[in-house]
């Protein structure tokens, strides 16, 4: 048993900093100053990781990265507008749940669990519906870890006319996504994935032009972005009361994350962790779900060792005991489990992580042509 | 200007202790059992607050209070249901307006800003409306400080055969309410009022036959208490990313609750607070806006010092250089400023933001009688 609180190889909530939780430690006035200041600060720092700060406004919404995913569809779609959702995996069907749940209209493309959205059948699906307004899509499918390609989808969409929001959730702050390079209209994450903050808030990185044009849209007052924004800008503040804690640890991480060099080192350290891991992995006879091309550095899908006698509770305790958190599979057909890559870890919790998982299949007895 | 953080004066987020800070010191998987028995006892602990253990249950949900008092009505309330809004300041008109956005029908009775809800109004209101299904009311009107006469509408509300909503946010956990006591199907609060949590979630203790009854109302995923509930019960987990750090803050401040003395002695604390405030605010010559009798202990809402000079934003600064925040009116027609009774603070913290007050005053040379 582990003396140390384990280290989360989960998709977020993932490991923090201390520097980054010890931010929490001050009570903030939601109505002073010096709070808005950190949300202004925040907000400018978020719009400047997609090279936005000409087009782009950041709102900032209570809650978990979905109620920001539902919130960008419901003020940014018009309520005559139709949503194409490109789904291949959990987080796709969700964005077009949520779509149809407020009564707008929706149509899927889906692509499996296991193949990356093919932007041919976009373009296609798009030529063949006149009335498709938006284009919704998911950039690491974090069901699976699967890259979407996204500079494609964004060209095939920007071709037909029709307006792209991205659900980036675990990939901004990693992979690159540039308002310079590439066309949409919103990008929606979480302050808990790739930014390495604590859980407790969402935020959209929307082109201003359709934010200021989206008045009325929204099915929800707690999910009205544009009511969100307006009054932010008269103010200063949250609509409602913020997290302070969450933003003010947000802020912290993003110190940290301006200090390590910002999005190019955080991706490299995330790759590492990602080759570390599959290779750690394969040679504990473990394999990546995932052929390499498509393996977002984000999260690894593996597949469940092939013993009779595996159950991934068991292996989750044991690996747990030894200091480290695994995440479940999310897989409807195939038995597999998952490891992130992300948060405040390197190559040596990346290394001591496959040494845990190894023993942990050594004594489940079933460890699969590990090397003796 | 104050070496120490400043201690809040204002209704949520408040000051907390150092010992529910510190609990946020830790990242949880919000997958794993350890994260879901914090969960259940948090729910456990809160539904017991009302007596509800064997009718309720406990929903809580991610972002602020607005977002459980949405999901409430957006769950409970049916689609072909109405809702009768008592309204006596800013957050009765909230629930006006946020029921009016999800598309439900909804009437309105307005007490004014200075009067608290007259239960004859609104068995007469029932009486000639036979299609108003539900009744919501605000328990503790935080935009001045009111308190609604809670037993008697509950009464009247029961007697004509509707169901009550209760917005319970700045009461529960100091002002009385017992499902044993009053009839209701609904109370919603936030983590970081009288519980002196942090902020970052709502909940909603809705009654257990209504919830099962409610599938299918939601207007919004997100927002829908029927499957966040029916998905916590199957896994013990959140249905979207949970606010860890947050509802472990607040399993801490629970426990620091109990260990005070639970709802008798918060309370006890929270009306000493107000007794002293109110007193030391006369001593300087300051009116508080609410005669005794409709006054709750949670926040003093003052008449601004008569003299043309005032400015609450100076009064604001000066108060908080000397380690305390205010918190400013909400009223439309008075000029007004907030003082909070609320948080982890007594006696002392109370006699030195009097002294902060009047010395402030003194200096902005508005000490209006202020005794030599
Ligand atoms: C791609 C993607 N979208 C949406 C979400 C939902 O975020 P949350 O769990 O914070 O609601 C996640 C969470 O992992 C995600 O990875
Ligand atoms: C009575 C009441 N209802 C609702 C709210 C809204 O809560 P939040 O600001 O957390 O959304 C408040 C906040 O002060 C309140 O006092």
């Amino acid at each position: 048993m582990t003396m140390r609180d384990p280290i989360l190889l989960t998709p977020g909530p993932l490991t923090t900093t201390l520097q980054t939780k010890t931010a929490m430690l001050k009570d903030w006035g939601s109505w002073d100053a010096d709070f808005n200041a950190v949300t202004a600060d925040v907000c400018q720092r978020l719009t400047a990781l997609i090279d936005g700060e000409r087009d782009f406004v950041c709102v900032p919404l209570q809650g978990s990265g979905t109620f920001a995913v539902e919130a960008a569809v419901g003020t940014l779609l018009p309520r005559d507008g139709k949503l194409l959702v490109l789904v291949n995996g959990a987080y796709g069907k969700r964005l077009a749940r949520l779509t149809e749940m407020m009564g707008r209209a929706v149509s899927v493309l889906d692509f499996g669990e296991t193949a990356p959205v093919d932007p041919a059948r976009v373009a296609a699906a798009l030529a063949g519906d006149a009335t498709i307004s938006h284009v919704g899509v998911i950039y690491c499918e974090t069901s699976t870890g699967i890259l979407n390609p996204l500079a494609e989808i964004a060209g095939v969409v920007a071709r037909a006319g029709r307006r792209l929001i991205i659900d980036a959730m675990s990939a901004l702050g990693a992979l690159p996504l540039s308002a310079q390079e590439i066309a949409f209209d919103a990008v929606i994450a979480s302050s808990n994935k790739c930014l390495e903050g604590v859980p407790g808030m969402g935020f959209v990185l929307a082109r201003r032009e359709r934010l200021q044009q989206a008045m009325g849209n929204a099915h929800s007052l707690s999910l009205d972005l544009h009511d969100q924004w307006t009054y932010m800008q008269k103010t200063g503040q949250w609509r409602y009361t913020p997290p302070t804690h969450v933003v003010a640890a947000l802020q912290a991480a993003l110190d940290q994350y301006d200090a390590e060099g910002g999005r190019p080192a955080r991706l490299a350290r995330y790759q590492a962790n990602c080759e570390a891991l599959i290779q750690g992995l394969r040679e504990l006879g473990l394999q990546p779900f995932l052929p390499a091309e498509i393996q977002a550095p984000i999260i690894i899908t593996v597949h469940a060792p092939a013993v009779p006698a595996y159950r991934f509770g068991d292996l989750y305790q044991r690996v747990k005991d030894r200091g480290f958190v695994l995440y479940p599979g999310k897989l409807t057909e195939v038995e597999t489990f998952r490891v992130g890559c992300i948060g405040a870890i390197g190559s040596a919790e990346i290394a001591q992580a496959v040494h845990a998982i190894g023993d942990a299949l050594a004594e489940l007895g079933a460890a699969c042509g590990r090397p003796k």
